[in-house]
């Protein structure tokens, strides 16, 4: 009886770890989410048991309350369960709950941590969450809390120097790009990254300022990632950096 | 002429990306820095050549302005370089300064984000930098600017509800333990991982007004995370909860 806790990455399937496709292969069952590349499931045994547990479409719904039971269920009847989660599962991925309560059960737990999108969707759009000076620091912070409000840290996180990264965030942007604008930080610039690391992934990035109308212009919406701070309007350089090699070369 | 930036991950050799082991198994050269699992250069060629541009033990040391040229000298005289670093290359890695220097010299980039030690350390030793209850975001902060001053973003941190990450801290940690201890935490828990990932990883967990006694005794020291917030409490309960288990079973 084992549960490990595998993160999958940002999107693109070859983000996964090598320890990540190990533990697939090895795995009796695997429960997935909504965000997990269909190619990872390759990685499992013919004789595997897959099992559906996202959340999105508002099809088969699981909620977490379910999805815990479910898994020591699982182990106890087939032995070992794998389970996917997209980006890493213990940055607000709730796999910690997870984990404790496979252990309170008895059951042996591993965790595999996967690449957060948080930084690592940034970082494929040519964003580093610090260089040197622009940035020494950075502050993740999800838009949506258990209780549905915007988080008390995000009001803290935009009286900071940090460059912030918001997940989950998009359906509160207004609100959010108002915490900064409070700040007198409305030139500050945002990117706002759409399927990241994926090959239809967008990017938009403007001002705290304008970065509504941008946003409503192109359309991007869900799941993206919210990168307020100095280091979001590098991606534009690297861009016009591309564009200039390529005429160079 | 190609520059491919491949974070190597936190320690354990099995953390590298897929995507970063294809770059390596393709790469005409490949330069690496000191915390990089030697298991690593397995993937190269045989033919590539491997170069050595680390900082650790005082021997030959590389300066940030040798390496820039250094990828371009490598890239036109031999085509692909692979920069392998520890943990992410984009998350107080210096990174993009390699990325902007060789655009600059018409030399084409990418970049292959790796695991960041900064949640990835944490998460291997029990300890989610969030988790529903105890903290809603986390702040990831360098020990040592490039001044050699402590980050005054460190201040702000302390003051907030966030999970604190501090990466290359140790020879700082009586001034990081002050500046939350003036914010009255004393009692917030404090965890200490060195070499974390690998099989030498040792855990010390204490709070703001006592770890450095236990760091002491312990010996414990660099290569070190430090997280500063009520999770890294939770390491414990899982090693009594592992405990527990096991004699259950």
């Amino acid at each position: 009886m084992k549960l490990t806790l595998v993160g999958a990455g940002p999107g693109d399937p070859e983000l996964i770890t090598l320890k990540g496709i190990r533990a697939l292969q090895q795995a009796d069952v695997v429960m997935y989410d909504a965000l997990v590349h269909p190619d990872l499931l390759e990685y499992c045994r013919p004789d595997a048991l897959t099992v559906y547990v996202g959340k999105r479409r508002g099809a088969y719904s699981c909620v977490q309350e379910d999805i815990n039971p479910l898994i020591v269920h699982y182990a106890r009847q087939y032995g070992h369960v794998v389970r996917l989660k997209g980006g890493d599962s213990f940055v607000f991925g709730r796999g910690f709950e997870e984990v404790e309560y496979a252990r309170q059960q008895g059951i042996e737990t591993a965790v595999v941590p996967g690449l957060s999108s948080s930084y690592a969707v940034p970082a494929a759009a040519g964003i580093p969450l610090t260089t040197r000076g622009l940035s020494e620091s950075f502050w993740v912070v999800t838009g949506t809390t258990k209780a549905g409000q915007l988080s008390a840290d995000l009001q803290l996180a935009a009286q900071s120097s940090a460059t912030v990264v918001v997940l989950m965030g998009m359906h509160k942007l207004a609100e959010i790009m108002a915490v900064f604008a409070q700040q007198g930080k409305t030139e500050t610039p945002v990117a706002i990254i759409q399927n990241g690391t994926l090959p239809d992934q967008q990017l938009v990035v403007g001002q705290v300022g304008d970065i509504i109308d941008k946003v409503n212009e192109s359309g991007v919406g869900n799941p993206a990632i919210i990168v307020v701070g100095d280091v979001a309007g590098l991606s534009q350089i690297n861009i016009q950096a591309i564009v200039s090699s390529n005429v160079a070369e």
